[in-house]
């Protein structure tokens, strides 16, 4: 962790991730609920939403558009992920070296990390070589830190989100992706074991405009830094009306009730 | 996915790739039907045929002959590949660098990824390296993109065809090589899912003139951007008609009808 | 074992090494007991103590706050380390690399070897690594030298422990960090064992404050060179306390009973 | 495979092979028949019968020797082999870098595949690195090309030896050393198979002096290029007369009857 | 094996080398006979004995002690091993780069290779690079050669030590250090099969004076060309006495009882 690190993908310290590299993980089917979505042009232009911090996407999809659209987006290069066609212990693919994400013009690396795995130790190892070579490079560092595997029965537990959050700042994020454990003092016992590191709040899959943004406020009361979302903006029949909100909700520090006024929802 | 990186071996943006290293993935076998096709040099010389954007091929091949044809044909290395001795969760040895590839002329490389093996994690970071050592030298990339695997039951399935199409998209292949998921829709679906990364249809075992360019012409109406073949051409007695053929549906945009009619087939 | 190596981290060869690196290996449980220890801040300020000779952290946290403390406190960069969410074979991931470590100025690095684990062998090539780079860069090398796996029963008998100093001078390790092997003679033959190579007790789970001293101070009378202590001091309501009691104990050689008093615990 | 890579192992296009690596792959008991031949230097003498196209030995065998016969010998570098005191699944251990051999002078490397192996796919890439780094060091490529394993119940059907011989092209080499089929359209089968890469036969277990030759005249009449010998030849009484005969079989294409008679066997 | 690399370690091409690497094979145990020989210092003074032609330690124990040492002991750099906590196929770690032990200053290399083991190809590879490292720095090679493993019911047949000795030259070691197989014929057998490859004895466990001569001797009497040894001297109260002795039997090729009469045994 390196203060101020993540400078290029955050607002005053807190950040909205748009992330869309679902086509990865999950395959082609988390676009059918608006078909369009499908397209990665269509997930470029919300990316320039002023509520968006940082686009999180695979290789391919930043080599495609990232020239087009390097004025008005800022690029979090994910460096792995895997699909969900196999179904061993977890584990996940470094697709993309941040040698070549930073002659991209990259302005930071998102890296997922299956604490609990048997591919733990391996994929710790990965993530060190990642986060070094994004200090050479001058980027911030975000962790997607999912524990999951074998020895984890309940991967939603306060104490593992807590744990998860914690190896982002013992390993070297600035950012750690947390999912939402529950309760907000559960989020609290995650912020504080994060120390100086950031938690953010993953999205996951798709709730009701209030219930989303509920949560959200509830994370940010409870010292999260901001968001990574997905399938609650690109799954909506309105995504900028959501990012409407979420700016709301967490860069003005409104309430889910005058966020949803607001941004006409 | 680069625009434009696979130019050297499209034409139009349409491509129709010569297929031959059976020799490896089937053994001598696939020449039984016509035994001079045991002979590469009778493959380099239809590889000069006008329709054939681009000749795949293993890297033996290719140093024996490559330098005497490559006025007259676009080479495509294909990278990795393995012999069907064995038996076990679906993987591939890359057999050739990009870097001799490039060495020896290649405008392009090819590589099989079984997404879905419990090999994917492993093949996918043999893939990220070929394909960052592709955009150092300026080739195309195309990806096999073959699910394939214990977790898997159907590889043909339309959802599957999707993903590994997609998965073309996400890892930065310019083109993608998938089955024909059997109907024209699900065609189109592969096609919606790579976005950018054009598809092409696998030519597959050999069929009758008039199916073979009916599955073609109805790849091409869904939005494919051409056809990978191998058996279908050299497995006949008239391999240049097929190809004239093939010429006229692909990139004359004909119908199967007439195709057949101009080819004298 | 170099002779002098270690002289960053040491006063007249002998150490107080404050470890906290329990949030990776233990969860932000540890710091339940004074919630306010999740703060690495907190620790930082208690390396600070005249008593303790090298503060040693994970990668993060060092990169963090090092900066700020550099001419406070001696860093000694723990390497590797491990959650305890999965539970297979002991092995330890190598979040670290010995030149990052060394451009941020650590003054020495720390390992953990798992002698006896199925994993041993390739541990001990990744020791092999890090000891030859600390060298090249004049850092101290301390191994944290735990005997684990699947063919030992009791990790604390004498002949293991002694094994487990032992392993350190073989392999190039200039202070062993050993758990107490449970009297004082037991002790003495790990400091035999250990030859030119010095050995420091490990503080292990929270005593009494007399307990913990008595068992410090027959260490120290067995021949040790100090001690390797995290959970002992920051889970006390009066880590200061403790802190000059053991710098009595170990740098002026007192009694239990003399530093109790002096320290005023 | 690259035309003319091979000419300083050949005489016009055609091989005779020594092999002398049986120390290694058999142990020393392939001595026994005639114990002097434990002797490298009785071998290296051997090898300067005109006969002797090329002398096949391992790193050890090489330095030892290969200095006082660089002129009379041209030297085949056995890259990789093991014992035969292990029982799993076939694999081989590469010995000898490409880049020692080619410091000691060696004309070409020899490397043992074994097809349809549970290690092809790590074979086939341990061959590709020592193949690129040969074409690096203007060297011949000699593939042992013998599918062993799991899969595979006869090693010796025509159809698995013209696989064999089709891997040799397929992956680079300019020679295919594979087992005798059994019949002459067998091994006709699989010179088709093998294109322009050259196919040798295998010498195999020890046969009378007449059985040998006329397997290897009928070789020789199917288009094989030549011989790889080992036990045929030292495990005589008279291993100079052999090489008399072979040499009018394979280079003279005399009978087996007439070069029996011109070698006074 | 290369003629003369071995110089630096020999003495007439003969050599008595003192091995210390127990404390890391067999634990500090291996010191309760003598207890003062846990201290290195104690055997670096025994190694400058003038019989002794080689010292073989391990990497910690060289770099505290051989600075001091450099002028009168020879050092062999024992670059892998293991320790016995735990109990699975046979392997060994490479605890030390050729590198490092050259910059030490090192004579010579040694390395164990198992084969045999399900580690053989591991290991042969291992054994590779460090032996083509050794000859760039100009250092001998000297391997312990002890096959073990699965395979293996009895390591001490004649024909496996003969097996053994012949691994050492065809994988590149100067000299062999193998088991006495039990009698001066099988020793006899196992010095021809290593052919130009110098084969020691090794001392193995502890025997009575005359019983441990006697073995020397009739090793010496095959061919042999000297001994490896630790217990059999270290253990002793007498260590100076049988060196005394064995530098009669191995280099003035004396009788064992003028050997014992001479050292005043």
């Amino acid at each position: 962790m390196k203060p101020g690190a993540d400078s290029a993908i955050t607002r005053n310290g807190k950040s909205i991730i748009l992330a869309y590299d679902h086509g990865l993980e999950h395959g082609p089917s988390d676009f059918d609920p608006v078909p369009e979505t499908a397209d990665p042009e269509v997930l470029w232009d919300l990316a320039t939403h002023s509520a968006v911090t940082a686009f999180a996407v695979q290789k391919g999809v930043a080599e495609a558009y990232y020239p087009s659209y390097e004025d008005d987006v800022s690029l979090l290069a994910k460096l792995n992920g895997t699909s969900n066609l196999w179904m061993g212990e977890p584990d996940s693919a470094v697709n993309w070296t941040v040698e070549n994400a930073a002659d991209l013009g990259a302005d930071a690396i998102g890296f997922t990390l299956y604490g609990g795995s048997n591919h733990e130790v391996e994929m710790q190892e990965e993530f060190r070589d990642a986060q070094e070579a994004a200090r050479e490079n001058d980027m911030g560092v975000v962790m997607w830190s999912y524990p999951r595997g074998q020895g984890l029965k309940n991967d939603k537990k306060p104490g593992t989100i807590a744990y998860a959050a914690r190896l982002a700042l013992e390993l070297g994020a600035d950012i750690a992706k947390v999912k939402y454990p529950g309760s907000e003092d559960a989020m609290q016992q995650a912020v504080r074991a994060a120390g100086p590191t950031s938690v953010v709040m993953s999205g996951g899959s798709k709730a009701s405009d209030r219930d989303f943004l509920e949560t959200v406020e509830s994370a940010m009361n409870a010292g999260a830094q901001g968001l990574a979302v997905g399938r609650n903006v690109f799954q909506r029949e309105d995504p900028e009306g959501i990012l409407d909100a979420l700016e709301q909700v967490i860069f003005e520090e409104t309430t889910t009730d005058e966020a949803l006024e607001t941004a006409g929802l």
